[in-house]
C-alpha cells in the first residue's frame, strides 16, 4: 500500500529529519521531533552543506491524494533536491542548488509556479519570483512576468546583471528579452486543472454568503478558493548553505487564483516571501501572501536570531505565529549558516523535502 | 566638460557622504539633538501627539540652493506638517493626518513624488506608494502607476478595501478607477525641470567614463545621476502618533530618474520603504531603494526595538549603518509610541520636520 509505504517512509524521515524545531513538538507538524523524544531533543543538522525545499503549504490531506498523484509529488521534489545536491556536492555555490531545483519546480505542472501557475481573474497567468545571496545580500525580484518561462532565472539576472532589485511586468519581459532569457507564448501555462481551479473560484465568488459587505465576500472568496484548492499555496522555494558556508534563498509563484487588479503577494518580496544573510539564515515562505507581506515573515525570522539570539528553530516557529496572530497561514523553510534547518506551517499540509551530503532526498507532505 | 563635471560632483558628493554612518550627534542632523548638547542628550518626544514628514534625502547642498527655492521647501514642507497637526489635534486618526499631509506633498512639484514625479527612461511617469497602520498591521501598497494623482490615497484603498496588499501597473488603476480615485492625464506629471533631468541621465550615460564594464556604467549612471540632480531621492513620507497612542506611516515617489525595466525602489515595499507596528515604532525611508529593500531597513528598525531591546534612535542609526555598509545612502524618519523621534541620513541633507502639540511646524533642510 502506498500509504502505508509513505508512512513508514515519513517515519524513517522523521528520525532523519529531527531536525527542525528543538522546540514546539509541532514545529515539524506530528514529525520527527515528537518521535525523537521532545522538545529538548537538538535538531540534526546538514552539514556540511544542506537543501532544503518547499512546494507550497495548504489544505493538503491524505484522503484527497491519489496515490499516482502523491507518487508524482514525491519524485518531482526528489528529483529536485537532487539536482540541488548535484550543485552543492561539487563544491558549487548555493544560489546555482537554488536555480537547479526551482526551474525544475517551475516546469512541473505540480505546483504553482512557471508551468503549473494559477490564472488570474482576467484568465491569463502572472508570474513572481525572487532570489537572495546571503554572503553579499544581493538580491533580485521580479513580478507581473506573462511570458518568461523561467522567472527564477530571470530573478538572478536582475540581481546579478542590473543595478536594481525588483522589475515588474513588461518592463521586466523587455529586459529578459535584451538578456536572451527564454519568453514562451502566454499558452505555454495553461493546464486544464488551473484552468478548471479559475472557474471554480469566479462560480464561488457569484454565491458567497449572504449579508456580507462586499469586502467581506472578497474576502470570503479567498477562503473559498482554498477550500476546493489544495494547491492555493503551490509557491516553491529553496534554501541552501553550500561547502564554502554562504546561504541562498529562492521562491516562485504563479501567485493566486483569480488573483486581480496586478496583485502581488509576498513571493517577490525580499524581506517577506525571500530573505539570506550569512549572519542569520536563508528563508523561503509560502502562504496567505497579504499576511506574510504584512509581517515581513523571511526577515523577522532572520531578525529574530540576530537581534533576539533565537536559534533557527525558534525564530521560525515564533514569526509563523505572529503570522497566524493576524489570520495568516502558510509556512517557511528556513536553514542556519551551522546547517540547522526549519519547515515550520499551520496549514495542514506543506510539500517539503530536504537533503544532505549523504545524498538522500527526503519528502513529506502531510502534517501527521 | 560633461563627464569631469559630473565627476567632480561626484566626488564632493562623496565626501558630504563621507559623513555618512555616523551615530549619534548628527541623528538629528542640526535637529533638536545637537542643539540640545549632542549624543547623550535626550530627544525631546512628541506627546501626546506628534507628526514627522521627510521629502526625501539626496545631495542637498546649500550653495547650490537659492532663497526662494529654499522658501519654497520650507513653505510646503511646513503646509504638510500643519494639515497634519490640523487632523491629529482634533483627535483624528494616524492615517488620516499621514494622508493629509502625503496628497499636498504629492501635488507640490516640488517633490519627487506625484506631480513633482520624476521621468522613466521611456519619458514616462510611474508612481509608487504605500501606507501602514501600527494598530492592526494592515497595509497597502500600489506600483508603476502611470494616471493615480495622489498614489497614497490608492494605497489606502487598496489596504481598506481589498483583500491585498500590493496592487501593480495597469491592475492597480482598474481597482483605482472603481473605487473613483482620481485619474489624470499623464501629462500632469510633466515638469520641465523633471524633464531636463532625464535628459541630462541620458547624456551622461552616453559619456560614461572609460574601462567600465556595461554594469559599472550602469551603477556609474545612477551615481552620476544624483551628482546634478538634488532631488534623486524626493520621495516624500509621515510618519505619526495619534492621540489614541496609535503608529502609522506612509511613503509616495516617482521612483528614479531614468529607471527601466519597470523598475521598483523601497517606496511601495511594506518593510522596507514602510513600516508600522504600536508594539515599536512607524518608520519611511528615502534613498537608494535597491539598498533598502536589501536591508528591509524599515522592518529592521522595528527588529532592533523589538527583539534587541533598542531605543528608536539607536535602532535607526544602527539600521542605516547596516545600508551604509553595503554602499547604500539616505535616510528615514521614525517614531514611537512614546513619541520619540528620529530623522537619521547619510546624505548630505533631507527635507525634513516635525510638529507637537504645540502646534509649531519645525522644518530642516541640511545636515548643518
Amino acid at each position: 500500500m502506498v500509504a502505508d509505504k509513505s508512512r513508514r517512509r515519513f517515519l524513517e524521515a522523521a528520525g532523519a529529519a529531527a531536525l527542525a524545531s528543538g522546540l514546539a513538538s509541532h514545529t515539524f507538524a506530528g514529525g520527527p521531533q515528537e518521535k525523537s523524544g521532545g522538545a529538548s531533543q537538538k535538531t540534526p543538522a546538514l552539514r556540511p552543506f544542506g537543501f532544503v525545499i518547499h512546494g507550497g503549504a495548504g489544505t493538503i490531506e491524505r484522503s484527497r491524494m491519489t496515490p499516482e498523484r502523491e507518487k508524482a509529488y514525491r519524485d518531482k521534489l526528489s528529483e529536485a533536491l537532487r539536482a540541488g545536491f548535484e550543485v552543492l556536492n561539487r563544491g558549487g555555490a548555493c544560489l546555482d542548488a537554488v536555480v537547479a531545483a526551482i526551474t525544475l519546480l517551475e516546469d512541473s505542472p505540480l505546483f504553482n509556479a512557471g508551468k503549473g501557475a494559477v490564472f488570474t481573474n482576467a484568465g491569463t497567468n502572472e508570474l513572481d519570483s525572487s532570489i537572495m545571496d546571503g554572503r553579499t545580500l544581493k538580491a533580485g525580484a521580479v513580478a507581473g512576468l506573462k511570458r518568461v518561462k523561467n522567472p527564477i532565472l530571470l530573478a538572478r539576472l536582475v540581481m546579478e546583471q542590473s543595478p536594481h532589485v525588483l522589475m515588474t511586468g513588461d518592463g521586466a519581459e523587455i529586459f529578459a528579452q535584451q538578456k536572451g532569457v527564454e519568453l514562451v507564448d502566454p499558452k505555454y501555462f495553461y493546464t486544464e486543472e488551473r484552468w478548471q481551479q479559475l472557474q471554480k473560484a469566479k462560480d464561488a465568488e457569484k454565491s458567497p454568503p449572504p449579508k456580507r459587505s462586499k469586502l467581506e465576500r472578497e474576502a470570503f472568496s479567498l477562503k473559498a478558493d482554498s477550500a476546493f484548492d489544495e494547491h492555493k499555496f503551490g509557491t516553491v522555494g529553496a534554501v541552501c548553505l553550500d561547502k564554502a558556508g554562504n546561504l541562498g534563498a529562492g521562491t516562485s509563484t504563479g501567485g493566486m487564483t483569480n488573483k486581480r487588479f496586478g496583485r502581488v503577494g509576498d513571493s517577490p518580496i525580499i524581506g517577506a516571501g525571500t530573505y539570506a544573510n550569512n549572519e542569520t539564515c536563508a528563508v523561503s515562505c509560502t502562504g496567505d501572501g497579504e499576511y506574510f507581506i504584512r509581517t515581513v515573515v523571511a526577515h523577522d525570522v532572520s531578525a529574530q536570531m540576530q537581534y533576539g539570539g533565537k536559534p533557527l528553530a525558534q525564530a521560525a516557529e515564533s514569526t509563523l505565529e505572529r503570522v497566524a496572530k493576524i489570520g495568516g497561514t502558510g509556512g517557511l523553510i528556513g536553514i542556519d549558516r551551522q546547517g540547522n534547518f526549519a519547515m515550520p506551517f499551520n496549514t495542514s499540509g506543506m510539500y517539503r523535502g530536504w537533503i544532505g551530503p549523504e545524498g538522500e532526498p527526503h519528502v513529506l507532505i502531510y502534517r501527521d
